[in-house]
């Protein structure tokens, strides 16, 4: 990895946010601190899903309709490409009856305002 | 799309290749002028994928246990990002059975040598 320490501790903080905030508590707001204004998510089973809104409401859905209660989020390999970086990572969710789900992801991540956010999310299980 | 259209016909160069090739003929050796010598692919129900040898071999089997036919390519959108280029599209798989699979994926492209190549291969399926 070629980041620089700034880097992957921003992006550290915004995966924090998503694990402990939109599953761990299923309050989406702090989605806005994840994901770009025009960002995309590609769902494993569902059509590719654009604008804050709709995201929103897919992982709500998906946190509920699933009963995630916890997600953790590592870094495989992670490139700076221009202005932005490309990661690919390893997940793990955890569902209520303790069955763990581990899915591979690709993130395409841009610096927007103050903090780096998911640009484009797409994600497969591993089984 | 932000792209030079000496990119756009690279990028589609290597997609014909994949399709006409890859696919269309089962003739893995092509894959050494689709992928980057470092590629990695992440496909659904298995885990990430890295090496020549090994991506080659991933596809092979795929294309003959699916029966597949043929395959489309079709760019959503792609964005310049420094030197490379990040890509979402849909694919299309047919199999002997005349059954479509809607695809969609994330490719992150990198001009390599001559040609422009998949760097980083992920994907899932609409249904």
């Amino acid at each position: 990895m070629n980041l620089p320490d700034a880097t992957v501790a921003g992006m550290r903080k915004t995966n924090d946010l998503f694990c402990s905030t939109a599953i761990g508590s299923r309050d989406m707001s702090v989605l806005d601190h994840v994901y770009t204004a025009d960002a995309h998510i590609l769902p494993p089973g569902a059509e590719m899903i654009g604008g804050m809104p709709a995201i929103k409401n897919f992982w709500l859905q998906a946190v509920t309709g699933l009963d995630v209660k916890g997600a953790t989020l590592a870094t495989v390999s992670a490139e700076a490409v221009g202005d932005d970086v490309v990661e690919i990572g390893r997940a793990e969710l955890t569902l209520a009856d303790g069955r763990k789900v581990p899915i591979k992801y690709v993130v395409h991540w841009k610096f927007e305002e103050t903090a780096w956010k998911w640009h484009t999310d797409i994600w497969n299980l591993n089984q």
